[in-house]
Formats: structure tokens, sequence, C-alpha cells
């Protein structure tokens, strides 16, 4: 398989496209560090990056960014950073490699176990989680040429832990193998309009 | 209680104003046609509204809007119209409310079944009313001053099965009886985080 892998540099991306990489033929996209590149938030470099990998039949999405904040403190400025990246620049990716992607591939993003368990700080990654989570529900049951999407929930990952694991108080690391095979079983499955919950 | 209903006009506002009325008092709020207005798109209107209305026990908000369009045509433009009215603007009501409401006070907002249940056409609510889910699920554990927060998510109200129903083949109506009772359930009861699904 051909598979365009947007956010391959960061944490989650780095090892599925390790994995990926022993059996398909992975194109990494990423924001600054990659041959190819793509700011999720343009959909000019969206095309544009579409127009440069040529046909493919996967595309995985681990990347988007969002803003911690208190909930009596966060501003509609700061929600509308995790809506323009995580949200809408995951959604505008699938939006458009609908149109490029071949017969029968697959597409792939990634949300967040905020989604479903909340923290401190965390009320505006629950909306884009749980918002990316119904694109995938929802957009499966539109999609034509048999293209399948699914959505991947991770919880905190272990590699994330050191970094960020104190806003997670209880929640219990994620193997990384783990997570990696959740891309796996919606790639390389048949499952579509999933929330694939990796906790 | 006094109570703020935000879409007071609306097929489920109407009823839920009626209801409601009879016990409490309502200050019904629209865009247009009731003494104190408020354009939920812009965070000013809101606080000139609620700087109107004083201090008040419990907000209900029962509008916003979206737009319906197939998948492989719909545009990210058309996704931001139900982000910034429905989604965004009702989470600014409640963002905004917070500060404004009374001790121990409810904030009741309005999703929607296509959260759960996808119809053609439904992506861009699908995604809307998913991310109100998880605002309020969210916002319910960092709310303060015993303030409550739900979201009432109903099928297709039989008030709007003429105009409507015919995207969603299937969907049993639900009687406007049972809506007006998830309102309640959240305004005079004691839920909260929740998402009260009238189906």
């Amino acid at each position: 398989m051909k598979i365009v892998l947007v956010g391959a540099t960061g944490t989650i991306g780095t090892k599925v496209f390790q994995n990926l990489s022993e059996r398909h033929e992975v194109i990494p996209v990423s924001l600054r560090s990659t041959e190819i590149r793509a700011d999720i938030t343009s959909k000019e470099s969206i095309i544009e990056m579409f127009r440069q990998v040529g046909p493919f039949d996967a595309l995985i999405s681990a990347t988007g960014n969002g803003e911690f904040a208190p909930l009596d403190e966060i501003t509609e400025e700061q929600f509308y950073t995790g809506i323009r990246s995580k949200m809408m620049g995951q959604i505008n990716l699938a939006l458009l490699a609908q149109k490029y992607i071949n017969e029968n591939g697959s597409i792939t993003l990634t949300s967040g176990i905020l989604a479903d368990d909340p923290i401190r700080g965390g009320v505006s990654l629950s909306v884009v989680n749980s918002a990316i989570n119904a694109f995938a529900m929802a957009a499966a049951v539109e999609l034509k040429r048999g293209i399948r999407i699914n959505a991947i929930s991770p919880g905190i990952v272990e590699n994330s832990v050191s970094a960020i694991g104190h806003f997670f108080p209880g929640h219990n690391p994620v193997p990384m193998d783990r997570v990696v095979n959740a891309y796996l079983k919606s790639v390389e499955g048949v499952v579509t309009g999933q929330v694939i919950r990796v906790v």
C-alpha cells in the first residue's frame, strides 16, 4: 500500500511510521521537517500536498493541536485554536482525501481520550476530540468508492507521560505498541465508521 | 426560578416557554422577536443580553443552526456555519453564563440525535452536536459555585417532521412533551454533565 502519514514526526507518528514502513510505502508528511510538507490549517496547503504525493491507498493523520485552559478562563479564541487545527484541520484532510485517494482506500484520523473522559483544563480538547469521533462515524456512511474512515482515540501515551502526565491524574499510560496497533487495524483491517479507543 | 431561555421562539423553545412559564419567571430571548435579544455568534451581544437580564438561576439554550450538505460536496465554510452558530454560539453562552448565573444555577444546551445516529448530508451537524455533548460532559467537572450543565439531545421532534422529516428516514418522531420533559429534568432536577437523549 502507499500510505500518506501526516504528522509523521510526532510522538505517535514516529512509531506508526516505523511499523508501517516495514510492509508499505509510507510518505511522511509534517509541517516543517519532511520532504513533503503540509499545514493542515490551510486547504491550499493540503491540496498541494496531495498533488505532490500522487495516488495513494491510505491517509493517516496523527496531528493537530489545541489549547488547555481552565473553564473559567478559557476564551473563544483558545477554543478556535483546536477547532482550526486538530478538528477542522483533520476534517479538511479527510474531505480532500476522499477526492484523491484510490478506490477502497482508508482514512484514519486521531482524536483522544478526553472525548470520553474529561480532565481539568481539557474542555476544548474534549470538544475537539469528540467532534473528530463524530465526523468519522458520520462520514463513513456517505463515503463512496469503498473508502473507509476511522478515528483512533488514544489515552495518554507512555511517551507523553513525562511531559503532560501530571494533567491526567490516574490515567493509565498506554503502551505505544497498542497505539500503533490501532492504526494498523484501521489501515490494514476492514472496519469503518469506528472510534478505535486505546486505553 | 428566574430562567433565561435563548431560542424562545423556536420549535422547541416555544413549548419549553409555555411549560416553564407556569411555574417560573422565564425571560424569552431570540435573535429578533423578543424584548431582550441576542445574537449567539457574537460574544458582545451575549454579554449585553446577560446585562439586561440581571441575575438569573437557569440558562436554557434551544438555538443555533448548521448546514446540511452531502459529504462529497460540503465545504469548510459550511462546517463553520454550524461551528460558529450551534456549537461555539452555545459554548460561548455557557462560558459567559458561568460568570453571571446565580449559585447552584443550571445551564442547559441543545445538541441532537445526529451526534449518535448519522443521516445522509448530516455530517456537519453530527460533528457540532457531538461537540456540544462533549462540552457539557467536560464543563460539568470544572464548573464552580454548584453550577450544573447538561445537553439535551432530541431526535427529530414531531413538530419538525413535515419540514425536514424526509431527511430522517426511519427516525421515530419524538413527542414534544417528552422533549420538554428533558429540559425540565435538567433545570428542575439535579443531574450534571449529562447528555439527556430524547428518542
